[in-house]
């Protein structure tokens, strides 16, 4: 039995796996005469080659809690995803379970699996092939922006866990 | 002097300019083993041609009201803008203000001009070269997710209004 910690959501500790979207991001200016401030550019949305397009979806999350025992993960190969909550009370969390693209085994993937706890309203965006699990809304049911790719055939695998692995708080 | 009395927002009045990203969509089924409600494709990005991305990026805009005296309009003839309201409380709202695209004059524009009342945290995309006034949020800072062209260069027309146009309520 493995068992990870979660740890916060931020910029740098999320690098690997892709982009955080919050109003953290430094990049940021006044535009329309100075009545809103623009945070540009805090994530791009790769959707791939080929003749598919980005299309924006919303989606609606059972609530889980902390002790969650990981079944399965999945990537989209051909397209970055993004997650950003909408009804946002500060003291809403979700959970985010990850590991690095290009590993093909169930014993790699659960070597390099990090959690993150994601609060305050920040979204993610998950790299082209980033093996994730799917929304982990924690203790109430919740909504999101997804934006990703259209066509999804060819664009999910999936790998369910033998091996019992338990995302505990620290 | 023109007064514009703003409509609410749905599908069906708003379709001539863009489209409406919210729960009141259609298409919709489980996915995630059944925790997860998609509603699907509420919206396509499309950027354009060239070498351009979508890009995601945050809006924090500052306080309106009603009445609203309008200065501008303004077109992004290169790609779709998406506005979605992240701290959506239901009684949260914001203007819009739209002409129809391929339309040159202030006369023409003037004349097609359109307003609607957002809420309950309904997001709009503007289609391709619609003309609209930038962020209006009423009565409270409010945090958007602005999904656009990465390259807003030949991509932002700009007409100032010498005639007065006033959205006002019904």
């Amino acid at each position: 039995m493995k068992i990870i910690h979660p740890l916060p959501l931020n910029q740098k500790n999320f690098q690997p796996f892709g982009k955080v979207i919050s109003f953290a991001h430094l990049d940021h200016y006044p535009i329309n005469q100075g009545t809103t401030e623009r945070y540009h550019a805090i994530s791009e949305i790769d959707v791939g080659d080929g003749d598919s397009k980005a299309i924006i979806s919303l989606f609606r999350g059972q609530p889980f809690a902390i002790p969650f025992t990981l079944r399965l993960m999945e990537r989209h190969p051909l397209g970055t995803q993004t997650f950003i909550p909408t009804n946002n009370q500060t003291s809403d969390q979700y959970l985010i379970v990850v590991s690095k693209p290009h590993l093909e085994s169930e014993v790699d993937i659960v070597n390099n699996l990090c959690a993150f706890i994601a609060s305050n309203g920040a979204g993610v965006t998950y790299n082209k092939g980033v093996w994730h699990h799917p929304l982990i809304s924690l203790n109430k049911e919740s909504d999101f922006i997804v934006i990703d790719r259209a066509n999804m055939q060819n664009n999910c695998d999936e790998i369910q866990l033998s091996q019992q692995v338990i995302i505990d708080s620290a």
